[in-house]
């Protein structure tokens, strides 16, 4: 089902309280507001969802919550853990909790070709069956994979079906990954969407994102869809000032955070310590450049 | 003197003929596109200048052929080398032609701050006395440098007169060396001016950086000075995607050249191997973007 | 109390069932095993205990059978972890059983000595008062640690009562932290004891490390304490052919774990996956490395 | 030619005068005495030859005397350089002066199989025809080669010749590149000849590796080949705990250097800076080590 995905699947946010407890209903106002902006599914618990700051309860309870009030729409659960012990426990009880895939990036390490293709194939004798995306982000996770790596992958099991495509320069490694002759597999992009409406002329089904204004992706992905490449490149144009601030790290999830919350969508833009936190000059400049995107969209 | 550097420093590429060698008659004409849309300063020899393709001698002419032609205005030589005898020779060469300084990156594998710190002691033991900008940008080098591991060295060695400051995030990076009670250093800022207009609100004195389009930076650079700060911002949005293309990495760098090529200011666009080739699929990318950037400007 | 450590602190394995589960039995024969051949406390569930490759509850219940056989010995346990919510709560389910006390190396990715101070204040803001041994094995956490950073983490938190230092090369090393005019921490040292005397006469406690032989740990220690560095000497190098061999990572763990299976410490050497198997050749050499030992021994 | 290398190919260090310099004269005294302790060929300027510290003439200077004074035995010099331009230029100036081949580790940086494959065949395709031993050594250059891809290499590069092994574990990597159907190279290890015995066994042509008593290479591998295992092994174990005192990265260069200028072989044991320099408390156990090991040898 996930070979087939298209559309916005958002990166989702993990919501904390001031004190730093997870805030389980600021998921639900979240889930809801990017629900209302267009997103097709979800993308909880990946790297700038925090989640390696969360232990295990934890991971279960927001897991369990964004299921919940996706309300049918996929939610794919990011699981990627050096012990492949708690990858696969993690794994199996997302899945039973109703997720419809999980997520996982190779763990730091690994180096040739044999060990990756050694790795997934005792990742997978462990969660065989599981629909999954493979995420080649190795900017986060300091692991390289090929095109011909990732084919590789891709022909021995069946388990993945969605490629999350954020290794940089991205333009070519999409071609490069759609041309190839195997089995059809859906490719969403990260990066922080900064290069959404290339990597969509590219051959992209999608983003797999987070941003403030999850409007921009919808409706940017929507013009493409309809054949309108000018006016989803106008459209794109307006948010990349924003786009590109909120693409620096966890420094950026937090002004992410923070417009969100201003937005409604959360009832606090805390990220959980060790993480950063906005000075007073980083809310000036966040203050500027949101009143500038207001202005240009025309309210 | 750097220390009183300010305005646009174009990182400045090499350009090469068809078959990869050092093609000296178009440094002449870069220069020349560099200043007409104008530089203040050049630097030489760095990451994007592809320096780490080049041998020895190549490197000394390509520094001889920018100090020459640069008529004057200062020119900074990259310099780094894990070997420390070999940059203090290049050093060396490169004031005796004229330099008004050299660059400095540490090498990878050094970790701790002690480690950094017994390192600059024995490099500047070797060249003592020359003006030195400290480039901090651990996306390359692989090197980490905390913002009271830059003041230590700052205080510790008066040859350091500039920080290329181009870590990420880098704005309050930028801040807190500003905040610095100690000797005043000019800071400069790189990343492919991606943060140029936010750079420069935080006490930056320029970008140091290159683009195809370098009216750009200085336009922004003289909005700025004059508080135009909303006329920069407007400026620079619109080069912005075109910008964030030429952002990535090497593939980048090939855009940059093309792009600087159509506009005559060097006869190939070609980058030495190992170096990627922009395929039909990116140049019908490029003049898409060029175009819409033309359409944008007026033009 | 660690303040005080000294002795032998064997790094003790985990043992698994030819299936791969978790073998509390063997737990039980393993630290008779490590008690009768001269072990004064126990370090479980670091690197070469396997802990990367537990979930949470099977290490709490490795911790838990390990600090109940001990019958009083003291028992660090191993709680590093890239999630700081993670390494608390282990940290204080394992105080909470009867540790005498956690081990924490950094988690890679930290780089200046301003993140590593920062990280430090956080985790111990978040167990205060526990008895901590600070681990520096750069080779597997990725980290580097100078000596007047670890001196000031000393400085700073009176959890710290223990350095396990296994940087290479350790001697000096070693002198330095001793020469620190600050508060005195016991420093046990690593690296499969290969350096063992030599790191004695540097003023080390002893060594906290893993050997099939651990009598030659105590018996080593015990000439040392006695002034007789000569037979020191002489014995440690009878045991030095199949010392290197078991240092070679994780394949030495399995070599290590063969060699106590056939003395009788443990039911099965198996290590769980991912991780190496040993082939005929590999037994082979094992066989032969061992009854040269044992003739050497003269038995 | 370098297919059938067998024997002791010493990695030599290279002489520095007290204040740093190169120290031409040195290099004659040094050759003589390995050629007397055995020596069948030479390694000039690898890491452990502190190549990384000299500029290109003095490179250039250092290959040539040594290539001078081997009288004809082969001498393969080290080029691994993260330009391919000086790579290709110094191997060609190698060859000219009489090199018996070159010795290249890729640049860190790569990473998968593809950039591995994709850098060989631009180098090999600008030192066309050159024998090439290939170092795989990732502990030094960061970049891991799986036993398929340096097939695979082998394969498809005639240049390549022989490789010099020293991953760790390294004994079944020997025998697995042995195992393989192709073309047949020679195999020579490195890793501070810790584990020479062993890869004798497994199928490895001999050492290529430094130390400062490079008899026991030499014996070692005599009493080898007349299938004196034991022997071999009874010899090797009187060498090891010095062995494994310079086997300590740089800091044991500098070790096996002293000793060497204790037995005349070098006038000086400088390491060229940056580099460490050995403490009094260094010396007296190095005087003790040497002790002990004399003793030994019953001198």
């Amino acid at each position: 089902m996930l070979n087939n995905a298209k559309g916005v699947y958002i990166v989702a946010q993990t919501p904390f309280d001031e004190a730093g407890n997870v805030d389980l209903h600021s998921i639900d106002t979240l889930v809801d507001f990017y629900i209302q902006h267009g997103a097709n599914g979800f993308t909880v618990l990946g790297v700038s969802g925090e989640a390696g700051k969360l232990n295990a309860d934890e991971a279960r309870q927001v897991a369990q919550r964004y299921i919940q009030r996706a309300g049918g729409l996929p939610v794919i659960i990011g699981v990627s853990n050096p012990s492949l012990a708690q990858l696969a426990s993690f794994s199996n009880e997302a899945m039973d909790l109703g997720a419809a895939g999980v997520m996982i990036a190779p763990p730091s390490g690994l180096q040739t070709d044999e060990d990756l293709l050694g790795y997934f194939a005792e990742a997978f004798r462990r969660i065989e069956g599981t629909p999954t995306v493979l995420q080649d982000f190795p900017f986060a996770s300091k692991v390289a994979m090929s095109v011909p790596l990732i084919h590789q992958l891709i022909e021995r099991h069946a388990e993945i079906q969605l490629i999350k495509e954020e290794d940089l320069p991205c333009l070519n490694k999409i071609s490069r990954l759609r041309e190839g002759a195997g089995r059809r597999v859906a490719i969403l992009t990260g990066n922080n969407a900064m290069y959404l409406p290339l990597e969509l002329q590219r051959g992209a089904d999608g983003p797999m994102a987070g941003f403030s204004y999850p409007e921009m992706l919808s409706q940017v992905y929507a013009l493409h869809q309809q054949g309108r490449a000018d006016e989803a490149d106008d459209l794109f144009d307006l948010y990349l000032p924003l786009l590109r601030y909120e693409a620096m790290g966890f420094w950026g999830v937090c002004a992410r955070k923070e417009v969100m919350r201003r937005r409604g969508a959360i009832r606090h833009a805390t990220l959980r310590t060790p993480g950063p936190k906005l000075s007073g000059h980083d809310l000036a400049e966040l203050d500027r450049l949101v009143a500038r995107l207001e202005r240009r969209l025309g309210r």
